[in-house]
């Protein structure tokens, strides 16, 4: 029997999360489904960043880079990001971008893998994380060699020539999990290491990077982990592996001794080494706000609701909407990040016309709709309504007015 | 005759900059002689920030990458700071670490200028850019030669061999100024490219990199340019080398279409391809503000200011401690960045008295305390009342007391 908005109401009644909703400050008559692009804003960023900015900065001055613990930020917020992903405190910072610290441990491990040549990704990842690689290759000439490969034929690759093989745990396009303790199990018999993009998974999946045996791990702080756009990345170095990785991206906040101010690099012991610049304190300083909405927040609670909410967008969409869209994801929740993805050849002006009647979410090329369910503020009533615009959308032709077509999409 | 503070006062009251302090919170009872180590608090910066968190993302949420024009900020701010170093607006982007940039550019460099293998940098320059040049020289093996040299063997070993000459144009230990035309004139001779790290000239010097010649550049947001702590920093690409450079670093941000989610790796027209990840907002709209403080600002003007605020200083030092310091920069302002230098084998303790008595600079290893002047800020008075207490400090012993050696310092 169908679900009713009734029913749904009662789930989040019930939901050993619903506390975590408070924590954040959601526009009035929206339903945010784009976490997973841009987490909302928790309702204590804006007054820590304003004493960062009026206090630290603006009276304690350079002062702050001991007494506020600036210099410490990356390692603390490190360490509550590794809480959420199953690594140990001293295995994360946070640090610069995905996209930097991809290039800092691809360098490191296929500079300590040589003379194995081969980086393995998947065809059709996150483009910076395969440009990243590309540059990679391109900057060392011939002594690597990416290959992207089609999903199906990845885990066979892993070979005896394969240096690293480079996945995003949940595919930005289609929501699909990579079976990470398969991966990481294949490609340590093969002798190869593995570099992870949690970017879609860190703060919605029940990462478990250690029990699952992962090496390395990049991920991204804007999306289910609230840090605000463009907030700083993270990065993740199995302690077994730490000493023995240089990065090329060699700053000074990675010098075993930063404030000796020698003219020879040594790096840190530690995960530390992979620091490079100073760090970016109003973005830590926000970042660190976003993982306190995990306070109390059991992941597995937390990938179960995600995976419910997405099932239950799912459903609904079925029954209101019977072959209007394509499946554009796993069907089953288990197998599905915190996304649903659904596809139409109009599938551009059909987010557009629903974005204007309050339900974001957002659109990739070529023709995917993307609905994201974070778990910390997406309530079940918010799945079920949100497929009752879909369908008023659809179904009054509405997404067909041109002005809908007519603006580009970004990020 | 020696000046007096009256004298000071009447400086002040005619300074044709004296307009920009008000642009700025500064905590009273404080002379704050470290905005070359992290540049003081705009008075508008902390409302912009808050406008960004509530409004712009808390509010508006995905869509600002498009309403509040978050995708264009790197290039907007990039602008603004082309403004003051002599640069054409399409020639400066604002993004990650110096640090990060400095890899780019320079691993595009060498790349270019193969099979010349040879980069130059100064002994003893800033620590972080000697260790990028480091990790890079590791990365690629035998492919580029890092040779840092003392500072006056510099200009004539820019040979045939040489692809690529790295300098600080101001030294942050000694405060010394490269003659920037003089090198590049040298190194186009040679061919070879130059790129200057301008963290302690940017928002001081009246740099002109176009009219000198220069290649290459990078430098750092929050110290004279008032981007608040860790700001993003930037990097310059002459134009006639735009098309040339290709980045190792080669993320998203700097594809030619990058919401065309493409495979393949296209780098954008010009020096947008030196992006890498996505752009961190909040850090790009403080520097924004901070650099709205140069607003009819003429550079030429700071630039005269800080080098009269630093020999005033360092006139009441002689005046008053004569023989107590020796000199740890050029005496004549014009060889000199915005600071001064003072040597003491003790300067550690020294320092610590002085910021205690609400005169703020910092101390370098071994023996270096750091005056900054920071032209839009820091009056006469101030420069002649720092001296005055330095002199209490020396002459009561203060500095002596066992608690003063025993902070250590940061940044």
């Amino acid at each position: 029997m169908d679900v009713t908005r009734q029913d749904c109401a009662e789930l989040d009644a019930a939901d050993p999360l619903g506390f975590a909703r408070e924590r954040f400050s959601l526009p009035a008559g929206v339903i945010y489904l784009d976490g997973n692009s841009l987490g909302a804003l928790p309702r204590a960023t804006p007054q820590r960043l304003a004493e960062v900015v009026a206090r630290e900065w603006g009276h304690d001055l350079i002062r702050s880079w001991n007494t506020a613990g600036w210099i410490d930020l990356p390692a603390r917020v490190g360490a509550r990001i590794a809480n959420l992903i199953g690594a140990d405190a001293d295995e994360v910072v946070a640090a610069d971008s995905t996209s930097v610290n991809l290039f800092k441990l691809a360098s490191a491990a296929v500079r300590r893998n040589a003379p194995r040549r081969v980086v393995l990704a998947e065809a059709g990842d996150f483009p910076t994380d395969l440009y990243m690689l590309q540059g990679l290759e391109a900057q060392l000439g011939g002594a690597i060699e990416f290959r992207p490969l089609p999903r199906q034929d990845l885990i066979e690759a892993i070979g005896p020539e394969v240096a690293l093989v480079v996945l995003t745990q949940v595919n930005y396009r289609t929501g699909e999990v990579w079976d990470m303790a398969a991966v990481d199990r294949r490609a340590r018999e093969a002798g190869a290491l593995t570099l992870w993009d949690l970017s879609h998974s860190a703060g919605v999946l029940d990462v478990r990077l250690n029990a699952d045996g992962a090496d390395l791990a990049v991920g991204c702080g804007y999306k289910y982990l609230n840090g605000g756009p463009g907030a700083p990345a993270f990065l993740f170095v199995a302690k077994r592996l730490q000493g023995d990785l240089q990065t090329p991206l060699s700053g000074w906040m990675g010098h075993a001794a930063p404030f000796a101010f020698a003219d020879r690099y040594e790096p840190a012991a530690g995960v530390r080494r992979m620091l490079c610049g100073t760090p970016t304190i109003l973005g830590l300083a926000a970042l660190e706000e976003g993982l306190k909405s995990f306070d109390g927040v059991s992941m597995a609670e937390a990938r179960a609701k995600a995976a419910r909410l997405g099932d239950l967008f799912l459903e609904r969409v079925e029954a209101r909407l019977p072959g209007v869209f394509s499946l554009g994801c796993p069907r089953a929740g288990a197998r599905r990040g915190g996304q649903v993805s659904l596809r139409h050849p109009h599938g551009y002006p059909i987010m557009q016309a629903l974005i204007e009647r309050g339900v974001v979410g957002d659109f990739r090329a070529p023709d995917v709709l993307r609905f994201g369910f974070a778990p910390l503020y997406v309530r079940h009533v918010d799945a079920f309504d949100a497929a009752e615009r879909l369908a008023e959308v659809m179904e009054s032709g509405a997404w067909r007015e041109p002005r809908y077509a007519e603006v580009a999409a970004v990020t």
